[in-house]
């Protein structure tokens, strides 16, 4: 990557504030430019839903992601840009990351994390080479592709499509003959990956941030868990025994990609061992307690790191746990009545599945935001079922 | 006050999401936004200023504040009416409560919490009232007023216009034979009120809370100081000694005003005795530290109080301390690159004497952010001089 002319802080004390460009304009959009506006930072969200969550908070540019007219106005209005999702098509940042570097700036998190993250077995191969340990995997494009992973693997396996995939989408667990045999019939020259089960302890996640003169900070990691494969809690684990050792493997991987932004590394743990299930090069639904539990959150960090500026404290204040609200939203009383409950409403259209808001509660001991929490996401699951 | 039908909190979980108006878009309004969107609440501001701070977080109704027709089109779109500033016409109030009323709903804080306060003798008659403690002071109308004044009160005085005075503006002191010579000439007929001088050790705050149900909570007192009459450092004071006194005071004019919302009392401390300066009813300067500060923030519990939701927890997180950047901003990398310095910037053009941001920073020890505050803060005003 070129080296790029530094921003200039001094510009936001201009009447024409610094613009950032989000491509994407979710809750997580949303959530950066609630952080930013703040700080004197104004947004412009790209996204072709009509009425998306950002719009609330950024200027709008409703169109599609292949849309080059309107990708170059976008481009034009801003001096900066960032992506919410990893999903957004290559060519599309390749585009705007061009445009951007005829004015010095550039998109961040960069390209290249954005190629490794798109394709599971380019994904996995990064990690392999970064000596990262992850799941055993193996390619898998045709029918006897799967007789020879099973035999490599073992079963149970997942398979998984190598692109597009999200909140457990794309993905089936193979665990006997039967599933086999059904697999086989329904592959159809898909690029797929074969991944070898893992027996977890636990899954954790560990958010990092890293700016563009290079300033490096780590949150504390958090351990989830998982309803239907779409994230359900998220509790931050202060003075985790893992907590170096995930550290480390985030390390390696903002220093192969000369990292700007946040980033989430998601990992199985076996016993004192981690294992790499992938990173999103964007701010993570398992940071979310960030907002409250930690001195500066992911958001503005993320911010901070693509401006350059200096990297806020991520240390965390007491013991958080995040509920996410799956499908439709619980009556903000039942939250609110909670001490040090706080409620987030995306302000999405209720839909099976959907990620439409999340609780954070913080607390002085881990015990006690474990129970509160795991007391209210049962309520929160009840209601669900009603 | 008639009985309210109570906000239906369901009514956010729809798309039609319940929408707050407030009267004025500057900081404060911009910030009671910032805190309600995650909430799932949406905002819009009424202000004359076309540019104003709000406008990027709010839609913005742009017109004077006797605009009828202006106003029942506000008061037509929102759930609620709050208000930002306490010079807003009291005719103006009358009239949206009156149409929000039709509605079963109200603007918050009532109109007898305006009325006492938008003049300084019944603000100051009202505090003797419920035994509130404050500077002798008179009414002084003619020059002659202002001799018996003297007479009664002592020297030095401070004479004030009785209404529509903010950050020290409309304040004047008379020292001296001299001064009260210039006074007697300059008066003309004016409603003004002498006040006795305060020989004050310290300038404290309290912010309070009151839902419509009456459930009432009190932050941690503020130590403040200020500049040429405009706020300049705030110090949330955890465990004072003070805490318990001025929290009955607040609670006096909660419960005489039937008060819903945040209030802030200013007071003097002399040994151990407090004296009421003033009180606003509405989110207040010297509360700005809870937003990063104290477990919910001040922006958060006006919202919740308006909306008869549970009040949240008021407890400091550590120990705060709150700088304001008046007339203009300075470098954002002096205070981001402070560990657990929040930055502010309301996005005004800058002027002097304007308040143009704050910041705001925690620590674990009331020595080590009052040495960082001041070190901060003097570095500020060099600044500014320059």
């Amino acid at each position: 990557m070129p080296a790029l002319t530094p921003v200039n802080p001094e510009r936001q004390r201009k009447k024409n504030r610094m613009k950032i460009g989000i491509l994407g304009g979710g809750q997580l959009a949303q959530m950066i430019a609630l952080s930013g506006i703040p700080l004197g930072l104004r947004f412009v969200c790209y996204d072709p839903v009509d009425d998306c969550c950002a719009s609330t908070v950024a200027e709008h540019i409703s169109a599609d992601y292949d849309n080059r007219k309107k990708l170059a106005e976008f481009a034009g209005q801003v001096d900066i840009i960032t992506y919410e999702f990893e999903n957004v098509p290559a060519s599309c940042v390749r585009y705007l990351n061009a445009l951007m570097q005829e004015k010095g700036s550039a998109v961040f998190p960069g390209e290249n994390a954005l190629h490794a993250t798109q394709d599971r077995l380019r994904e996995k191969q990064l990690f392999e080479k970064l000596a990262i340990p992850t799941p055993a995997f193996m390619a898998v494009n045709h029918a006897e592709d799967l007789e020879q992973a099973v035999r490599l693997l073992g079963l149970p396996l997942v398979l998984k499509s190598r692109s597009g995939g999200y909140d457990g989408k794309g993905q089936s667990v193979i665990r006997n003959e039967h599933d086999l045999h059904e697999a086989k019939k329904a592959i159809k020259h898909d690029q797929l990956i074969a991944e070898a089960w893992v027996n977890f302890d636990r899954e954790i996640s560990i958010i990092a941030v890293r700016s563009r003169s290079g300033q490096t900070a780590f949150y504390d990691i958090a351990e989830n868990t998982h309803q239907n494969g779409i994230l359900s809690t998220s509790f931050n684990r202060p003075d985790d025994a893992m907590q170096k050792k995930a550290e480390m493997l985030a390390q390696r991987l903002l220093d192969e990609l000369n990292y700007t932004g946040v980033i989430a590394l998601e990992l199985f743990q076996t016993g004192d061992q981690l294992f790499a299930n992938e990173y999103a090069p964007r701010v993570h639904n398992t940071g979310h307690w960030t907002i409250e539990g930690a001195a500066c959150s992911q958001f503005e960090n993320h911010l901070r790191a693509l401006l350059d500026w200096p990297v806020g404290s991520t240390r965390s204040i007491g013991y958080s746990g995040m509920i996410n609200f799956i499908g439709e939203l619980p009556p903000v009383s039942d939250y609110l009545s909670v001490n040090n409950a706080h409620y987030h409403d995306y302000g999405k259209e209720p839909r099976p599945g959907r990620k439409v808001g999340h609780a954070t509660l913080v607390a002085a001991s881990q015990d006690s935001v474990k129970k509160m929490t795991e007391t209210l996401e049962a309520q929160n699951r009840g209601l669900a079922r009603q």
